[in-house]
């Protein structure tokens, strides 16, 4: 992995959590905050999700995005291998439509936190915003596109019902 | 309120919660993070909820931990009044034991998100140490005793299943 | 907001909530019911939406249907913000199903109501009644039109399973 | 029956649920609104149910109140055999904790509204208000009664965690 | 209604659970038991409930199918108006996919039995099936032909799991 | 197993059901109707359960009520296995309160009807009941008597709801 | 059935469920395992399990791999008839998406355990690979087979989240 | 580690999973199979258990035992770092009653199979059976008293409810 990394990691358990987790990337693209993108199984490559959970402190990261579906332990496993926050995304399941993501994901034990976000789009969305939002505690320009975004999503709301 | 707030709140949707998010509090007081608790009710103190959650930021809060139950709207609602991240933890209720709180906390709309932490005790402390590892990232003290703290937590671990 | 409002407010989190929503209009317009409809989001327009539930009742609206998904807080932080009877339709999310939005609507705490429908339009069809039910009882025209459709309704019910 | 009926009847399915629903009925008292109590159980009498709810709106009563649990057909029945708004009560069962209550009393089909309050003792007291808001509408002695409440409820909550 | 009934009433909520239903009635056909089969709404047409329910007993009819979805009281509120045993099928309702259907069936109160079926096209099968069981416990050539059916249905099972 | 059997055969998993079935028995008793009671195992006793299940209709048992906890197998496969009616009642296991015992038990596939009860005590109740209403198709001692069982009953129900 | 079987039977309720349980076969292919594949109902045709499973032992098979939907009896009741491992698979059923088939294959009772997989196809895959490793332990060339299977399965997951 | 393992490893997230992951560890016992029994936690001691989970076949371990509570990620990542069956037990959580450890167990993507039983202790009891069920393939001894507690177990239910 490259010495220098962005400042936010978007993992994921699968090539086909991407159509899900891209919008937390084309979110973060939005609030010009630069990020990588990569596959990591919990399940099929449990030594690249060590050696990224434990490298990505020392390469700059400073908040991991992880999105998984059904017994879903990427996220929870990421956090317990680094001390950086991780928000979680639960991905929609087929069968149970994301119920056994969202509980896999959430129900974490006392110890190792798991900021988790809501299932589906919504939530890859909002992961995107949320390490943003983290992000501006100390990186002004940030808070500024967050500020400007929230604005922008208020004034874009239009009242009416029917387009005019 | 104060002019100059600790950087973590703790708020929570009625005083009854304060023996599950005393739990966020006293894991905030081990990571030497200071913090303030409020009884800020969503629907009871709405006036209350938007100066609170609006004056935040400028006070010097940094993170908000919000805990409520049943129809939890308190951590959503904030995250909508202010850029701070929220993290959001559902408190068990007495009939559906926290499955009403913990999706109408997590299942946000795509632009307002909530950290969601796991139900109940286990929850609340651990958004106490998700605040801390979002603090950390621009204040190595915090960072230190996160790092500490997680080191204490593995050794407490002891492998055998009964003592010696 | 115009200063002479009609009896019924129809508000709803999102422009795209509104084919399930139309179906209290279209009924309150059924029961000769005047109505205004409203996107006012709890989460994206958190201020419009208090400007409406604490003006609505000056501006002489007598019952708010509120309609919501998935972290549905519209319905009951409107009913936080006024006195007037609120309505809560749960709309149907994409991963749970709405099971979300009705514990979100429904699950309110203890001195809060909001009277809440099925989820989807038969919902939404439902909460134009009531609000025509709760008028009835101080509008002798409105009782007159609500009776006549409960009694059309039972006669448009053929007995037969199958088409003659 | 009696000729002249309070404006809200508060009936139930079984004599056990009056602990629950006791909730309402003081609500009422402290909103200064009269109400009869009855236990009418959908199942068990039938035809008390029937002569209870045709005969309801003649005698007086403006407003509904309904609780029962499990297989929950009180509300919906009652709604079905009247014009007047009809607001249902969900008993926690032993069981499933109230979620058949909820789903049986909530999910009516398009035609037949019941405004369904929160699982439980919650939901009985909030079903008071409910009643006391609509009748309010055209009471101005239950409105300014709801204004007085509701301002109370909101200065009773001390923002403060714990005990001076 | 006529004077002489079929031994098996089949009614339902809707014309729309006619597409379920019929499975109950080419059952009994197939097993040449008659049927009536009427919409009875329990909540739209509750007279007509009440006289088919109160009446079906001396017009002959033995077992009554009863199918409805969402809250679906029909089969409950027909059990208690009458002493036939009632079956009940619930239907699968648009969001929750017919465990609102099922609880409101199958969560009767004591005192109160409905015999509840599977969710769907399967329950109604199994309806028309449980009916002609009953009906064979005092009529041979219904029992005859229920055992017929029960091993046509055991050799119709190929062992092998593709086609020759 | 003796020769001549009674109507009812109430069977069991687990001889810990009994406290629930006996409500079954109970009530029987009341309707004057025999019955016999056996802990059948569908997983601990299998040959058991065939022996009971091919031999019951042949023994003289009309109406076979089941009993079982868990994956509840029993009532389906007494089913697969006898031409008779079968009750299957859920009992309320531990973790899952009985939602897992209620869905083993009436999801059962088309071709083999299981009618199911309420979960727990009621059901078991409603079990003895229903079987009654059965037997009482062709046996009016007992059709008198379910009768006079549910007269009783609605007298039962004072409508007062609180003690004179 | 013939004397000498292969050591994995794959079992199911019915032909239907053949192309969910066909992934369980395939992955047997896969790994050099040979494999038996049959229809048998637990509720359609009972005497086929019965004897199916008291003979496995005896023709040599070593697992059983028992897929079922909905009331899912065929793992449990395979498993009391037999001492051979038995593992299941739920099948996601057309209401509740195999809620009911998982809750009735997991939830056995203590002394007849059947080790689940996950629903559907990802569950038959797991299935296979599971009864691999089970015959690994005793048969080197199957131990050799899952350890290359494996390693492949790591190498197949590129980091990548688009195609070069 | 020792050089030289039982045929069993008994694994658990927590020390207070004991009292229930002991019913494995008596079972065994009972059937005269070697186990070893540690505190593993994948969230707290991540570098242990990828110790003990790549180092298991190593040492003589042929079947690993995990149980775990909430979002359980044990079971499945010990499964995904050795080629060993696992068994996984869903320990009974708190709020979520082990539905939460259930489908966090359960929901394995295809490739990495963990076999699991039931929630709590029953589920422990039967890990411990199947363990030995899969050990019983290569082990005479093991085989004999597995058939012997099999027997024992179906005699030990006695067919009357109530004790002589």
């Amino acid at each position: 992995m490259s010495a220098t990394a962005a400042p936010v990691a978007i993992i994921m358990g699968s090539r086909s959590d991407w159509p899900v987790l891209r919008h937390a990337a084309e979110m973060l693209e939005g609030l010009g905050v630069a990020y990588e993108a990569k596959v990591v199984s919990a399940h099929r490559t449990p030594d690249r999700m060590y050696d990224f959970a434990k490298s990505a402190k020392n390469r700059g990261v400073k908040v991991i995005i992880a999105g998984a579906g059904g017994a879903a332990h990427l996220p929870g496993m990421t956090a317990s291998l680094t001390d950086l926050p991780v928000l979680g995304v639960p991905i929609e399941s087929k069968a149970l439509k994301g119920m056994d993501s969202l509980l896999s994901i959430v129900q974490m034990p006392a110890g190792i936190p798991v900021g988790t976000l809501a299932i589906g789009e919504a939530g890859a969305k909002n992961a995107g915003i949320m390490a943003a939002k983290i992000l501006a505690l100390s990186d002004a320009g940030v808070a500024e596109r967050v500020a400007a975004f929230t604005a922008r999503q208020t004034e874009s709301i239009p009242e009416t019902v029917e387009d005019a």
